[in-house]
């Protein structure tokens, strides 16, 4: 390595934005080549993916990541240099036909039925089901998982704060910084978006999902300035006279004239924060939402602002409001709200009342759940860590299970009932009340005709004799859709903002007990009657000799 | 979009593995023009980028990341069609002259100092320092920030399980699919093999960092062989003699006289699980490491394996070893040593009681830790969610704080001492004791000299008058070098490999009381007696008026 060259062995999940075959497990390649080996290039398989517990102790999750999986089919494909790696990593005993073999893979003879992005979805229900040549579907494995998980989780995490925030407060993900690496973050992005956000600070992945891009400035930008005489230019033209106005003159007024109002001593106030905030309104006068919490919210960043505002409206301009980084969000912003509504009335300005008031400090669902208990004035929630690394739980465990190979169930048992395995090739029906509300998902061996409208359905605890219930849907939703067959895409994926409404409008069919913060209600996942007996007879034909299990 | 073709909005953070300019919080670029338009374009700033505290309850933090913050330096430039994005989204009244500014602009009148990568470091003595014209210091703060975050953190978290692990037992990282997002994989596997792990399962990463790849197969692999039948080819060639032997003969009669001898009846076992095992064995005869927990370790999977290991060895071949993937693991290791052990006793095949035993089941610090309290026989961990998001703590709080303008210091006051920063442009130095531990990382201000070999330095606690103590260090470190200016890179960053033997041996700098797991000591950080003084005639200065905070 040359003393100005750095290395070229850079990070890159992706090529041209397309998840490489080579991101998986090695095991995926080992186990190829024993299927190969062992003649089993032609056998046919079927896999489910699926998560056993909702995340965050929850009990629901957005499904999210389809479009990406799709992509990845698209272009599964290893390259040269990819054959040459393997080549290189395997034992040399390998046989070179079986490379061969690789190179000409591609995913034409799989089918992928899944349910539609951004739908409410629960344990046990696969999420996709891959049918095809048992090899292939086996290689999809890791990355389908890697692309599904995370996205499924973000997606969750952040209608989780959508819910909590109601529909009447702005949501931004800030979290850039603080995510799992460059990609974690455009992700973050991304999917926080989809669960309901309103927007990003990640210009990125503003430019490449066409996500509303918001931000302002930093305590940097603020402790850059110290004395007014930091200010070079102080000049702002009206927005309709276009006459000269001289916002240090103005500003310096308006903080004398309001200081007896808000009760702060203009001498306790930041001279520094104020040249800050004047160049700030100077270079953005139709988007001034300055920060103010730099020294100290109550008697320099509220008194500052308002002063600004106030001159940018003598230059016919309003204000777009304050954010909030530190300390006591719902008494600073109590407080904020009040002063402005003070400042509204004392000088005629009703539009001032209304400022927008963001908080970004180190929130999460508690935070919010809190701040509303206790009150709050806040218009706009930024928030980081939490979301992005979904703190609270930072991966979703979403499986990939074979249940059918050439025609043959098949069942993975263990001791822990929660992971045996539902066998077989299945559907899924979501059924729906009167009242429109979804009752219960019901999985159903393919053979089984479709749940009928009005029709008394019997629905079985997968795993537990006694729990058994007749249903009489009002509405029945067949989940799965073929969107690859054929080695192409047969229904093109949404665009994600009509992945985001599909969010939504998925969880408006949802009770509100099944979605509460604290203790929610399990929604049902059932299995027919047909599917219960064909589990348990396998289980029974699978049973080890020898002891009790 | 057609039916056909996905749309390209595709996830890229790297263009090319590089990490892209616009990967960034919108507000850099709004401030960048509020400077730009207060004539703040020749200003010179410094900052600080650190970390507050250390992540996982430890004592210490390992940094990385510098050789991707170099090459972002390197590359950084805005696109044409970054610009033209910025213009859509910033609003109409931004000066033209502000994007031809922004068009031109690269790193090359930045400097930027650093801790070497792969170091033990602490909170608050700064990781990078990065010098020069304020609108582009300010620019790089994002991307920073989230290339050293969550990369210090998983090399952390690495070097966490290393020293649990204790150096006889093999590492390796299995967490691709729970991971945040793919490249959030690419990142986990890098930055934990930097952190002391000797291999992943993630074969691009092996093949983009040239870190050893491991992997064998998974339940689905024994479950897709249901009986005897499903074997096709059973001729292994003796790997001497090349004579053609029949692995199922062989095996199936193996299976029969150890029986007795592990006190299992071969009846008890699943056929199924013994083809898998063969049909593995016959592609990796030389590789055979088989997963032994599909129905049952004891009743199943080790009599199969060890049936098929001695089939093998009379081929001429010693197989590897068992993975287990649920249960006790103490208990299942245990019994899978002893087992080996007799059967090594009773058949003269001494290396049969050195047969590896990988362990894989949802494992963090506290399952190494227990196990190694109870006592297991495991010379192997797969390790996946819990490193890979590292879970107990899933992102490094990094900041990036204003330093130094134009020569003049800032201080960030806070109401919280904790996030007071230290302000001015300072070299650190770690001072060493007689013993060649580590004893204190020193701070001063730059214009100090250096503290002198054998010479008593007073350091003194940044913020508690009362905390001071003389030190006479055995060795003196400075921390700093500079590793770009000049628009180039002036040290060329340390290949992987180096940089994970640096932190083993910066690790062994440490005293073990501040690497322990429970209650670790905390290493100390001080400031120089200037430095103190600076800080506090500075925080005099700048105190709000009115009030004791």
């Amino acid at each position: 390595m040359s003393n100005n060259e750095l290395s070229t062995n850079r990070i890159m999940a992706r090529q041209n934005g397309i998840v490489q075959p080579l991101l998986t497990d090695l095991y995926q390649i080992t186990m190829a080549y024993a299927y190969w080996k062992s003649g089993k290039v032609n056998d046919v398989a079927v896999f489910d993916l699926f998560f056993r517990t909702n995340p965050f102790q929850g009990e629901f999750t957005i499904f999210a990541g389809l479009e990406e999986c799709l992509k990845f089919l698209q272009n599964f494909h290893y390259s040269d240099s990819d054959i040459e790696y393997l080549m290189h990593i395997l034992p040399d005993n390998i046989e070179p036909e079986f490379f061969a073999y690789l190179k000409d893979l591609t995913c034409k003879d799989i089918k992928l039925s899944a349910i539609e992005e951004g739908s409410v979805v629960f344990p046990r229900v696969p999420l996709l089901r891959i049918e095809g040549p048992l090899i292939i579907a086996q290689l999809l494995e890791t990355t389908l998982l890697t692309l599904v998980n995370f996205a499924s989780l973000m997606a969750t995490n952040a209608a989780r704060y959508r819910m909590v925030a109601g529909k009447n407060v702005s949501l931004l993900e800030f979290g850039l910084r603080r995510a799992q690496g460059p990609d974690g973050g455009l992700s973050a992005s991304k999917y926080a978006y989809v669960g309901g956000f309103d927007g990003t600070s990640n210009v990125l992945a503003g430019k490449m999902f066409n996500i509303p891009v918001k931000g302002t400035h930093a305590h940097s930008f603020v402790t850059s300035f110290s004395t007014l005489d930091d200010i070079t230019s102080v000049v702002l033209r009206h927005a309709d006279t276009h006459e000269q106005c001289n916002i240090l003159e103005l500003s310096l007024e308006w903080r004398r004239r309001i200081s007896s109002i808000i009760d702060v001593s203009p001498e306790e106030a930041s001279d520094g924060e104020l040249a800050a905030l004047m160049s700030y309104a100077i270079a953005f006068p139709t988007g001034f939402l300055a920060l103010v919490d730099t020294y100290d919210v109550k008697r320099s960043g509220l008194l500052n602002f308002c002063a600004v505002a106030l001159a940018l409206n003598d230059c016919g301009y309003r204000a777009v409001g304050i954010r909030i980084d530190s300390g006591d969000l719902a008494y600073l912003s109590v407080l904020a709200r009040s002063t402005f509504e003070q400042i509204a009335e004392e000088f005629k300005l009703p539009w001032f009342s209304k400022l927008t008031i963001v908080a970004s400090n180190d929130i999460n669902e508690e935070t919010i759940l809190s701040l509303n208990e206790q009150g709050h004035k806040i218009d706009c929630f930024g928030i980081g860590t939490h979301l992005v690394t979904c703190q609270r739980q930072p991966a979703l465990g979403c499986v990939y299970k074979l249940v059918e190979i050439n025609g043959q169930p098949r069942i993975k048992l263990s001791q822990d009932v929660g992971k045996v395995t539902i066998p077989g090739h299945k559907e899924a029906y979501r059924l729906f009340g009167a009242d429109g509300h979804a009752l219960i998902d019901l999985l159903q061996r393919s053979s089984e005709p479709a749940p009928i409208i009005g029709q008394k359905v019997l629905c079985r605890h997968p795993f537990q004799e006694s729990k058994r219930a007749y249903v009489i849907p009002s509405k029945v939703e067949h989940l799965y859709k073929v969107y690859w067959s054929d080695g192409g895409v047969c229904i093109s994926p949404k665009p994600l903002s009509q992945v985001r409404e599909r969010v939504q409008s998925s969880l408006r069919t949802l009770r509100q007990d099944i979605k509460r913060n604290l203790n929610p209600t399990p929604y049902k996942v059932a299995v027919s009657d047909d599917l219960y007996n064909f589990i348990h007879d396998l289980w029974l034909q699978n049973a080890p000799i020898g002891e009790l299990s």
